[in-house]
């Protein structure tokens, strides 16, 4: 938890972005796997904790801007709950730790909230996305769960947007002790990663490294000699000698700050020539996007230069051919690097995922392509000093697109799909940091995780 | 997945249980953490994965008893899909491999379900605790989310409950392959525990454990130096030389079968004199508990006589006094042993919680006390051969409950206050075993962890 003034100050600011009504703003529930006492752990909504800092199940909280009160909706535990918890801190002196005196029971918010709709005053939620917070508003709001969507404040969501973008010094901390978790893992990984073991022997060690550290993961880890399969949450492939694993993984901090890094390792420590040739040209598009990032430039030609050097590199592999900007912007490159180079990430790895890319990553200026690849972009507007954006291309070589396309010759003036044969089992690579927006330029966070060739093959022959 | 038989005759002896109507199962969905598309791990149903088998979200399946029809509601994935999750099996296919010929699309559920009730028709459903199948129920059945409860199906809670409660052998295995994981966590952890290390720096690796032996864990471990906080999350102690840690963990197989098993274990290796009179006690009384265990004994007798078993050692401590028989029906005992000896256990690790311990535990015959301790019993009905259930009598030293039993001289005539003072700051000690009924008996399940004081210090000191 941060100093009680950063979470007055978050509020005054959202404050001054909003212009009447009341701001409702729902906290995470536990949430059942197999029966309702048997929870997955708990993570709380990212936006409750920005703003009110509190990490614990069943809270509520409202800012009534028209009589400027801050309220928290929660209760304290009772004596027969503390015998079998332990002695617990009371709701009303961890409120005052972030600056809210005013604490009501939980029963008391479905009333507050139904006397401000008497009065006609305008309440405003973001866009809920555990079911029991939507079934919760259908009974406070008394609109139908499967409709709440169409009643969100989109002046609250761009409010929000604009503060949580922008990363303060101490966020950034917090951040890099993501990154400490991440470092740590992927350097386990150098370590232990070697042919004849299935990935889940390796990938269950590392889930619990980052535990072991204090901390958990910011999204499931993708372990997999089969990096070009881009959804992929299995882990049971047997891993052999000729094969790359990516490893896309971030550490969560303690207050739930985020890093997501990747990087792509050979099963038996060493990278074929062919690999060496993919691998740098992956290596080199991201150098050159990491490169580019100041304020004021668009992510989207971030993107984009990524992708002509990826075209470059696949050129001279003799995989694509023709003029380079002529093949990004018709979108045939999209064949090997079909996601988007980036995103947001603070207290999400996806950073604010839930209110909506059209407003986290896009827009007025900015708005999203339909061309498949460019059209998964998350992030393409302008950059500002202080947001904190993945960069992370990749070469894939995808046997179901790639027949899909060569069926019907797509792009045939800029892909070779005779000399692609060969690559047809070769697998994925992708390569990602994390990058802080500063000022004059960047700044890759985090401690440095080995991702030049020789510095990979130094570490795992050892 | 078990053998397509297994399936059917699954579902052929519910139907037989059943009269008439149609009887509607949902599995589980992906469950988000912070946004949508930042899930948990995936955990199906247990009643679905015990009657259709299909380990994978999104899916819905009906038994219509009235024309005897079994049907599979699911979406196949598009080819767009494919693009980014690789070749996936049909949907059919899996189906057929349980015995269902009929797949419907999703969409088709609703107009299934609006179908029959215009006709009339009965439609059985389960408890729901998943809050979208909730929403899911509400928009089929028109029923409000929040009276959902109130128009569930005991007919087919009671088959299910009667079905599930006895296991065949083929489950018997994989309870055992879960209890292989749980014998490693263990193992692991009679190595790893020593003084000067976080809770958390053990706790974790063990978690990351059970994922690299290719499971999961059935519920979160509980992992404390503080046994006496029963129900405890949190693993940030700090772990000292004459402390103990409660270790309460279980695997879950990659069928999803459970394990169970506690072990009470000295931080430094050693039991102290004190703690191992306390834990002789928890010992003889888990011993004596499992000996009675057999078909016809009711598990609340096993219950009591374990209470006996500790007061007696209670008594010898100079903690309790007066006659042990009397004692125990007073509930006095429940000081210590504020909790039930045990539960049953199969795909859940409290099985079938979700149906309602009232219809798990409980019977026309059993009706459930209200005495404080007592009163958590989760199991009191007669055993049959095939339960499997845990055995887990402990002692706790718990301040608050102390306090609050002195303040009112509670049971004064069985309870030394005075002597209670010393070991205020003790903790405690739980012992749990997984216990199969068998014919004339029973067995405890998987390999062997030691519980011994000699046999745990044995492999600690190494
Ligand atoms: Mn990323
Ligand atoms: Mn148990």
């Amino acid at each position: 938890m941060f100093n009680i003034e950063t979470y007055k100050d978050r509020r005054q600011r959202l404050k001054e972005r909003m212009k009447d009504g009341i701001l409702l703003f729902l906290g995470n529930n536990e949430s059942p796997m197999n029966y309702p006492a048997n929870v997955y752990p708990f993570r709380q909504d990212s936006t409750f904790l920005y703003f009110w800092g509190l990490d614990q199940p069943a809270l509520a909280a409202v800012i009534d801007l028209d009589q400027d009160k801050e309220i928290i909706f929660g209760d304290d535990f009772s004596v027969d709950d503390i015998v079998w918890m332990g002695p617990q801190p009371k709701l009303h002196d961890l409120c005052a730790q972030v600056g809210v005196q005013t604490v009501k029971s939980s029963a008391d918010l479905a009333n507050f909230i139904f006397r401000a709709l008497q009065k006609g005053r305008p309440i405003h939620f973001l866009p809920p996305y555990r079911h029991d917070n939507m079934i919760k508003l259908q009974e406070i709001l008394g609109i139908r769960a499967d409709y709440l969507k169409n009643y969100v404040s989109v002046p609250f969501i761009k409010a929000v947007v604009e503060l949580r973008s922008v990363k303060s010094e101490e966020e950034i901390i917090e951040i890099e002790k993501a990154l400490d978790i991440t470092y740590q893992i992927h350097l386990e990984a150098m370590k232990l990663i070697r042919p004849g073991l299935k990935e889940y022997e390796i990938s269950g060690v590392l889930k619990g490294k980052a535990m072991s550290l204090g901390g958990s993961l910011s999204f499931p880890m993708i372990f997999s000699v089969h990096g070009e399969i881009l959804h992929n949450p299995h882990q049971l492939n047997l891993m052999e000698k000729g094969q790359l694993v990516v490893l896309d993984c971030g550490g969560e901090a303690p207050s739930h700050y985020a890093g997501d890094i990747t990087r792509t390792l050979p099963v038996s420590g060493k990278f074929s020539e062919e690999q060496k040739a993919v691998y740098q040209a992956v290596l080199s598009a991201q150098t050159a996007a990491i490169e580019m990032i100041q304020p004021g430039i668009r992510f989207r030609d971030v993107h984009l230069e990524a992708a002509k050097v990826l075209t470059l590199g696949l050129k001279e592999l003799g995989l694509m051919k023709g003029n380079i900007d002529d093949a990004v912007q018709a979108g045939a490159h999209a064949l090997f690097f079909p996601h988007g180079l980036g995103h947001m990430m603070g207290l999400d790895v996806h950073d604010m995922e839930d209110l909506g890319e059209e407003y986290v990553g896009y827009d007025e200026h900015t708005k999203r392509s339909s061309q498949f690849g460019l059209a998964n972009l998350r992030l393409a507007r302008e950059l500002k000093s202080g947001f904190v954006v993945t960069v992370e291309p990749g070469i894939y070589f995808i046997p179901q697109l790639i027949d899909l396309w060569q069926q019907e010759q797509k792009f045939k003036d800029f892909i070779n799909y005779d000399k692609l044969e060969s690559y047809r089992h070769f697998g994925g690579i992708r390569i990602e940091d994390d990058v802080l927006v500063t000022e004059n330029g960047c700044r890759i966070l985090g401690k440095l995780i080995p991702k030049r060739i020789e510095g990979i093959e130094a570490i795992m022959q050892k």
